[in-house]
């Protein structure tokens, strides 16, 4: 099942039903009046929206053609944003940028920082910043949307809890990660809106992609029309979906709707950059110069000044599986 | 105007109008369905809901009986909730504690960390531990809840856009800070749900109280039945709440409904305990012990214990303004 958040001009813009191939999409509002609603009431109205795809797929009902320019975030505004750190390569090269220390720690038990979710921002908003010095940066993540676990959960009970899983843009503003990170109380103002992608898809639905609580595919990234990077979510992600919800429940319960980000993806190896098309690149600036300063001795990579693009897709068999996110650098 | 959500088994609660003397109430239901609905159409819907207040106090509406023992936080789920540091005292007492450095740029910019907002605990909640070890800790602290706010908003607009005042116990794992301190991605496991007081009041019902985007009133803490503190939340606030919000809105917008907590309350004083009925006092255990180690060369005064209280009010009169929180530490 395939579900998507259609801009109404409300704020939690209209729920519907996407069919397999993303081209058309039918109203879900006979069922649930927004995602939020359905997660809250996901053991009984998962099935009706299920059976809602269904015909949909079947072409028992039409529909209408899905243009994801009309989409918003899935949850345009959730109750919980909890980014993860699954990927230990992605922290092994930012860790000179964000001062951290702790190594050890950081390999058995996964980083998470609260991020802001009042207003995520739709596949194809800008990425807006008060200032072209500020060092913008993306990173391209897989997330899941869970439904309700209680504290001290077990894996078991954290990876059953996994409702939908999509795709995200942890948009970061590096110049101010370090005022941020050393103020000490974590990561504020150097993490505006993050973007998601138009769909979000059961585990079920993912089919082989989906396994060992992990998305094992390629998230290609493109800047300025050129491939930035295609590392495969599924190789080298050190702590996976129930890890990381295991460790957000350590001291609370995690309310239906919160949404985890696994981390940016980040696959080992030292090529440079032009990405090539078989290569795997990077899934954030920062990486690719922190490599450079490496092999180069100087980052040669520029951050992403206003007028800039990114586009992030997970690609199966040569399609996006979760529709593009697909943004630009504004100047506010 | 005066509102409170009651427990009706659904996770937003049902909206009430709550009596001036915070004796009667009346379902709001007819004009929105919880307080966030009541938020996000602010304008034409607080005339009527101040409507509705007015039909009560003038007991043209006899109304019910109002049991703050079934309230649910104001807002039992937020999109956002943001908590500030508006003491300076209290920053300068749990300094060592929290290994946090930089004392001028502390006093230059306010601190701010993002909150968790999904599960925001009901007045009566118990305070739930998974160790009693984990040095269980209050913050007493008055909260805002806004409208939104845009990125780059100006102090004008800031305050313009509170809608409403509550207080909130911004519950402390003080064992786990310095780990999530440490780790550079800020608090996460040491800040469990937040409680909030059952009543939440406009700024204009506030009246004298409510000057200088501070509210000016004492709020009272005890634990286990004593006097603990009772600082004056509008004496030593270096960073007012309309300072907070310029700061939070620096690189992103604030959605409707988010939550601005202005750090826990703290006068300059250099008494120890017991507070005596007239003096001033605590109104988080760690400030206490920090004082008391530099009188007395050791901390007195214990965390929170399973079975421990603390009840927290704002007075007014010698009455509770916003009702009490009065919650009980309990193992999990």
């Amino acid at each position: 099942m395939k579900l998507a958040t259609l801009k109404n001009g409300r704020p939690d813009g209209q729920l519907v039903v996407v069919s397999a191939d993303l081209t058309r999409f039918v109203s879900a509002g006979r069922i649930a009046a927004s995602l939020q609603a359905a997660l809250d009431d996901w053991a009984v109205l998962s099935p009706q929206l299920s059976a809602l795809a269904s015909q949909l797929d079947a072409s028992a009902i039409s529909g209408q053609p899905f243009d994801p320019a009309h989409a918003l975030a899935p949850l345009p505004r959730a109750y919980q944003w909890i980014d993860g750190s699954g990927y230990l390569s992605h922290l092994e090269r930012v860790r000179t940028l964000k001062g951290s220390k702790d190594e050890q720690l950081q390999s058995t038990w996964p980083l998470l920082y609260q991020g802001g979710s009042d207003s995520l921002s739709a596949p194809t908003d800008p990425i807006v910043a008060t200032d072209p010095e500020l060092a913008v940066d993306f990173e391209a993540e897989v997330a899941v949307i869970i439904g309700a676990v209680p504290m001290g959960a077990t894996r078991q009970q954290a990876a059953a809890a996994i409702r939908l899983v999509t795709i995200c843009n942890d948009v970061s503003l590096r110049r101010l990660v370090l005022d941020d990170l050393q103020n000490g109380f974590g990561f504020f103002h150097s993490k505006p809106s993050t973007a998601f992608a138009p769909i979000v898809v059961t585990p079920e639905s993912l089919g082989a992609a989906w396994r060992d609580n992990r998305l094992h595919l390629p998230v290609r990234v493109e800047v300025n029309g050129l491939l930035f990077g295609q590392p495969n979510a599924g190789t080298d992600m050190h702590f996976d979906f129930a890890d990381l919800i295991v460790e957000a429940a350590r001291t609370r319960n995690l309310a239906a709707g919160t949404i985890i980000g696994g981390g940016t993806v980040s696959n080992r190896h030292d090529e440079g950059l032009p990405t090539k098309r078989d290569g795997i690149g990077f899934a954030c600036i920062a990486e690719a110069r922190t490599v450079e300063k490496l092999k180069y001795g100087r980052a040669r990579t520029p951050f992403l000044k206003p007028g800039d693009s990114v586009r992030i897709a997970a690609i199966a068999d040569g399609r996006s599986v979760f529709g593009d996110i697909d943004q630009k650098v504004a100047l506010a």
